[in-house]
């Protein structure tokens, strides 16, 4: 099997409806992509299984959907108007502007190094590096350029009115940490999960739909009592590898952050990371944030934001709390190149079945015979009331199996003459049900099919 | 029964975790609000029951989801840039901003007419209106004030990186129409169909959740042939119309929009109402917006947008659009207002069961009985694997009927000692359950349960 790029990837989303450049006609615009009428419905089936785990079956988790545009305190108070920013060096000659971490990292063919800009500024001339764009080896100064898109709400274009895309979705559920305590009927450890977009000006987008400036999250943070931390921290590692394990991603593994390379806030961060053509790289992180965020509201808001326990009136504290991130767009990417596979004559997205875009699809054997298309319309049309159906009549069965195989269909129904029980067939009402992996087939009855599908889904 | 009021519903969509104020500890933010955890569920309800109806039902829709910030080209193209604003006019004392047109309807107790800069000058000064903020009367000219907020994509803050947060998802389906085309196996008649958030940086937003700054729309194109719109326009409307309908709403009507105050590219426009404490208002117009977009894309990138049919490649032509394009927020606060009912002692919420954040609570008869408490939770776990589904075990049976009818939930399940099959009770492993409208309580099977809520699903 030869080894997957990520252009295959990208050439099949393109080609079957996956993921297209955003405004394509236009020539696109750099980091930002449109979901196609198939990558559609994969989004919704990864946000779905991780929806029905977080919150569904869950009883101690809730859901919120926040406003992508916030008070513009929200963000002084977290930190992220002073601190979040990328360092951003200027080509003198040719004025583009780039990222100075990255191209000391590609100069010196390591990861990117959090350094201060002053450090940054003098390995910049000490490495004498080329401008990518012009050559050039004339620098301007390393500045911080914040992340946050800024906009202005109201009719003045004054300070007053300045604002921000959200650059993560947790900060909406700390500002109502307080409407859902006192709304709900929750009890420390409990978590508020969301899922939503989240937009940052990154300087260089890069790996496709990995690194983008506009992307969905799915947060969950989940608040414990000081001191239950480290236990939770561990439940929530396994418990969000095995949901990984479980739609059915392989090369996966953990990721400890070295204690001397933690953000001030975090006791404990470990991140879930894919082997993506382009090497490993996160695509959630599990992290202990203490009671930073709760606090860092309360002082800014001056609301309290402490917890009593409605059993001991006297025990009362700021929960401190466990934050699975993820990103639903990496994780999609992950799910494409894990699934992609070429063998033989050919492609096969081998999805799991709960993230197929469609679940079956259905064809008559032949399209000019009216009594097979009619009996296949009659299965196309039932098991649509339950799943997400293909329909194909066109060309011979081969090519349609072709076809459902790269869209990553699971089974592919075939009705025959032998469903119609002609010359005395004993095969009536049965069809064949072709699998996408092994693409053995077997016979069916008709009545059998829906929980057959209903079966493959909830494995 | 009282008239229901705006109030009533903010106070119950706040207390009980339906919507809260975006940012709400820092005092919120004008125009935007979060939806809490029964907020996201009816919310996700509510797209999940338009997704199935127009996009899963149907043979001939596609789904798609585009990003928010496109190529700012395509809002050239489509006329946002140069045509999508309000009329503002300062208060020369004040500096505070108003809409032009809503002052002088407001002054005149009429609906807002669309009249150019130049007469609404004339009418403010006409009028002597005083300022609402600081009882002034002296006003600065009537500007045009775009609608689209604006942001900067990339590293350098000049005019090349200027881009707007879309003010309506529709232009994304319109350039990805050849996308679309391309991977999809689509023959006209068909349609595109997508739900997304959207933003307008309204100058005064009212009305609570009906018109806010950040907002969700629900947008189908649905291309056809020229000539055949007209056709395809009743249907749409008739189609829509009954989709209210079959999600409960009342207090429906559709309203003609009269010829002459068209937009120039509508050949007809047909608004679905709702009676809302503040008035009849639009939560849904359906348009024939002829080829105006797809030609003005195709002029603005200069790539062809036109249609060949298959069957015969002399047979080219630019579709004509049929527009159904909805509020999710407005649709939500219609909902809302139309299930909210005061009676005797209760608030109830008589959501349509498909809408119902819960469609089901689960309650021991007494919490401090374990095997009460464990029958009813062997019940509750069950259930969750198909539905949304609450528990309580605090107080009286009277109070947790109480507090589901206030949040919609249809049916209530109480395990009593029947149910245990103790002293002989002929009602063993059969529970009492509640309907939410009629009060009314009848005894049935455990057994039967899962299908009996199914089937008030599918109604």
């Amino acid at each position: 099997m030869p080894a997957k790029t990520l252009e295959q990837i990208v050439s099949l989303a393109k080609r079957r409806g996956f993921i297209f450049p955003s405004s394509d006609i236009y020539g696109g615009i750099g980091g930002f992509y449109d979901f196609g009428p198939l990558g559609v419905e994969l989004k919704f089936n990864l946000k779905q299984a991780w929806w029905n785990d977080i919150v569904r079956m869950r009883d101690d988790v809730v859901g919120l959907n926040a406003s992508i545009v916030m008070n513009p305190k929200v963000w002084e108070s977290s930190g992220h108007v002073s601190g979040f920013s990328d360092p951003l060096v200027e080509c003198k000659k040719c004025n583009q502007r780039f990222r100075a971490d990255f191209l000391i990292a590609e100069a010196s063919l390591g990861e990117a190094q959090v350094l201060d800009s002053t450090k940054l500024q003098q390995t910049v001339k000490e490495l004498n590096l080329k401008c990518p764009n012009c050559g050039a080896k004339e620098w301007g100064d390393v500045r911080q350029f914040n992340l946050m898109f800024k906009t202005n709400v109201g009719p003045a274009e004054d300070t007053a009115s300045v604002a921000y895309l959200r650059p993560e979705t947790a900060a909406g559920i700390f500002v109502n940490f307080k409407n859902v305590l006192d709304t709900m009927r929750v009890r420390v450890p409990f978590g508020i999960a969301q899922i939503g977009k989240a937009f940052r000006n990154e300087v260089n987008p890069k790996d496709y739909i990995f690194r983008t400036r506009e992307f969905e999250q799915m947060e969950l943070e989940y608040f414990v009592k000081p001191g239950d931390d480290d236990k939770a921290f561990q439940e929530w590692i396994d418990l969000r590898f095995e949901w990984y394990e479980k739609i059915g991603l392989k090369n996966i593994r953990k990721f400890e952050q070295p204690k001397e390379e933690l953000a001030h806030y975090s006791k404990g961060t470990t991140d879930i990371e894919y082997e993506f053509p382009f090497g490993w790289k996160e695509i959630e992180g599990i992290a202990n944030r203490t009671d930073f965020d709760l606090k860092a509201h309360s002082k800014g808001s001056t609301q309290d934001l402490s917890y009593t326990d409605p059993e001991d009136p006297t025990n009362k504290f700021v929960p401190y709390v466990i934050e699975p991130s993820a990103g639903v767009d990496r994780i999609l990417l992950a799910v494409l190149c894990d699934a992609y596979t070429e063998e033989d004559e050919r492609v096969v997205l081998k999805l799991h079945p709960k993230l197929a875009p469609y679940k079956v699809a259905v064809f008559p054997l032949l399209k000019n015979k009216p009594e097979l298309v009619e009996k296949a319309r009659g299965i196309y049309t039932e098991l649509k009331k339950y799943f997400n159906v293909a329909w194909d009549d066109r060309g011979n069965i081969g090519k349609r199996y072709f076809s459902q195989d790269e869209i990553g269909t699971p089974f592919c129904v075939t009705v025959d003459f032998d469903t119609l029980g002609e010359a005395g067939s004993d095969k009536k009402d049965t069809v064949t049900i072709r699998h996408r992996d092994s693409m053995k087939q077997e016979r069916i009855a008709i009545a059998d099919l829906k929980s057959f599908i209903e079966q493959s889904l909830s494995n």
